[in-house]
């Protein structure tokens, strides 16, 4: 059986690190795996991306579409196919994203926003979800470069965001790892091989 | 007090070009109208829509997201602010068209349409609807040259599309005029302007 392991954390948590660092550990072993990520992973997808995070006048109302989007594009194109196949699929962000951000966030209503997901992803969840949390203060500051979108979000929207996602942990411990993202990073590493390893048993 | 106006029908139905000459008209006798379209009218929603008629594997959720996308943007940026301004709006299409080709054409869930759509509309309706109805057979006659993913879809999907518009126009017969398509093009023409004059004094 082939298992869906999602990344989630603010910015500057190091997940997409820790993602690509998981797939490699992955590949060495020889376990069929996809490394993949949210928004984007698709052609579509990738101009979606691009239009996310850095498109001018786009509603608040576009951005959650295009987000779903991309999202219907990766798990049709990408996801379902994989999975089916029999690889292991480590997806960096998934509809958490959606919830954190446009939910916590954004203030949208969560109830429309579990309506419209579940309408692209036909009730699809990970089997693992790993959060790298970390104090939006000490996060943003790992962020170096032009900001996008969501990076330019003052510091009480990333604070919303982090208590969405924290709430979402403690809703479904058992789906989700929550690590303190200010570790070593070699500690981190060997906590989440630790985890999936057990997962992939 | 500036009027919404809006052209439904199917393919070949004439609509766009009735949607013009009233525009024409309009500018003739001085009234200050805007004339836009759907999907597309904004430089995103226009990139969208050649997606929506061109795109290969889209899913039939994206293509709703877009088509929901596309509409978001054109009420912020073009039909709200013309409206705002005291200038009448000629819309080709809206989000009726989401209904009866997504909804009654597509299948999909009316409910769940009826939520999206008021996600990007907060409930704004047209004044009046002009719906010019057609057959099926006879309409896409009249399509020539190359034709998109709507036009390629079979008979029974049109027949379906038809017959979601004509239960919607008589569930609100205040809102919408129902004229035969296959009338003489200045007969339809006339008519409209007719009921138009009415709506504006």
């Amino acid at each position: 059986m082939s298992s869906f392991i999602v990344f989630e954390g603010g910015e500057g948590s190091g997940k997409s690190t820790q993602a690509r660092i998981l797939h490699k550990q992955l590949v060495f072993q020889s376990t069929p795996v996809v490394l993949t990520h949210e928004p984007g992973g698709t052609p579509l997808g990738n101009k979606l991306r691009r239009w996310l995070k850095w498109g001018r006048r786009l509603t608040v109302e576009t951005e959650l579409l295009f987000m779903l989007a991309a999202r219907s594009q990766l798990l049709s194109e990408i996801v379902r196919p994989a999975l089916d196949e029999g690889f292991n699929v480590i997806c960096d962000r998934y509809f958490y994203s959606t919830f954190a951000y446009q939910g916590y966030g954004r203030g949208m209503d969560l109830n429309l926003l579990h309506t419209m997901n579940n309408f692209v992803t036909d009730g699809l969840q990970p089997d693992l979800v790993i959060f790298l949390d970390i104090k939006p203060e000490k996060g943003l500051i790992r962020k170096r470069g032009r900001k996008d979108r969501f990076e330019q979000e003052d510091g009480s929207f990333h604070n919303r965001v982090r208590e969405g996602y924290l709430k979402m942990a403690s809703a479904d411990p058992e789906r989700w790892m929550v690590i303190d993202a200010t570790l070593p990073r070699h500690d981190i590493r060997e906590r989440i091989l630790l985890r999936v390893e057990s997962l992939l048993d």
